[in-house]
């Protein structure tokens, strides 16, 4: 990170910068990891250059899949050129095992699900992205009364996570990884192209936002280590991406 | 009630007995107030008397409007012959306003919603029956995915509730009140009819589980002045009898 960037956002894994053009910014990835809403806090070395080239490496992928995305092209170890773009303030969470909140919340007489249960169905959900109120989980109908985002762009979204779901699990599967969940964000570009859909994904698709399971041992290699103090996060992250046939090592952290 | 009758099941307001054949029960209504998941409590004398005349008076007017339902008959001031059915565990909610959790739940920065605040359109939501988990809200998929109930279960669900909105606020508004929101149970009829819907409407229609304001002065007509702790009660619950043209007074509440 040069210090001419002018910083526009901080969020809590990552800061938005002013970009190269008016239709871009870039994306710097901190080592900050953050769980229960921020109020668990660490600074993991080496967790945002993972993550940095985690998701620049499956975003390249989708898009050679058709799915179109806000990342022009990674610019450094911690960041990425992205378009510019409005993000939608909603959560998409693909699931295929019930695990986290959804057990949590859901989990009881009724619905006798454990933590590791199979859905017989990849199940999306809407979060409000709003951190003073916990993120709550919200319908479609909620999303449309309060114009979050129109009912085309929730059939887009939701049609678009249930494909990325699909293609992400073929891309784990193949590195003996089980993909339980995701957490995607969709955009609407600022400077549209003319190939477009009404909306692009944005954000990251990193160990930070899916939960992935070893195949063999069912292992955490995610962001659960932190939330659950497992250990050895910085680790598991590392061990995805060289799976991913990523050439980053511990030299290439700081 | 009577000592004779065999308790199958007590609620927090209505208690159910086994009815008078194989196909029926009797439902029972309590003094009993309870809110925030019976945290609080209180038995305000006259409530289970005007609430099973209030119910017993709207499910007739629905029944004349084509919605079926559970109940028989009344056969007691606290008690209705109801037909049997399996309650899905799922709670229906029709909102017109704005007000109560989903005010709590949503209402922030990207949802700029107040207690009061209409909604453009009639909003259904879906809640998990289960006091342990706080009743959770739950979509349709969660439905499904949990076979609590069938997709077409809950489209006629769904598709119901909007038409008992319709009608119910046309009943409120010719009595001067707004029929803010209000929940729904739906169940499967043990002993099915020819001419059954798949699923019948249960439980009860009341200032226990309608918001119903005063449209002069904006005074709560329900379960709000307990939650809330505004008094008279029992009073509002009168009120609304009254004007819906029950004979009911004072001297029946015993």
């Amino acid at each position: 990170m040069t210090a001419k960037r002018k910083k526009l956002y901080e969020g809590k894994a990552k800061v938005i910068f002013a970009g190269t053009t008016d239709d871009t910014l870039i994306q710097y990835f901190k080592d900050d990891a953050t769980a229960y809403n921020a109020q668990k806090h660490a600074v993991l070395h080496g967790k945002g250059v993972l993550n940095n080239a985690i998701s620049c490496h499956i975003m390249t992928l989708l898009a050679d899949a058709g799915i179109k995305h806000h990342l022009i092209r990674q610019i450094s170890p911690r960041e990425q050129l992205i378009r510019k773009c409005t993000i939608i303030p909603v959560e998409v969470v693909v699931r295929n095992i019930a695990t986290g909140s959804m057990v949590a919340r859901l989990g009881g007489a009724h619905i006798p699900i454990k933590s590791g249960t199979p859905l017989k169905t990849p199940m999306v959900e809407y979060y409000l992205k709003e951190d003073a109120l916990n993120d709550p989980i919200i319908t479609e109908d909620h999303i449309v009364e309060f114009a979050l985002a129109s009912r085309e762009e929730i059939t887009f979204m939701r049609l678009t996570a249930l494909a990325i779901n699909h293609f992400l699990r073929n891309i784990f599967h193949d590195i003996n990884i089980t993909l339980v969940d995701f957490k995607l964000e969709f955009g609407r570009a600022n400077h549209p192209l003319p190939d477009d859909p009404p909306l692009i994904l944005a954000d990251e698709i990193s160990p930070d936002n899916c939960r992935l399971w070893d195949k063999a041992t069912g292992d955490s290699k995610d962001k659960d280590r932190f939330r659950q103090d497992l250990g050895n996060l910085v680790e598991a992250y590392q061990d995805i991406a060289t799976r991913l046939g990523l050439t980053i090592t511990e030299k290439h952290y700081d």
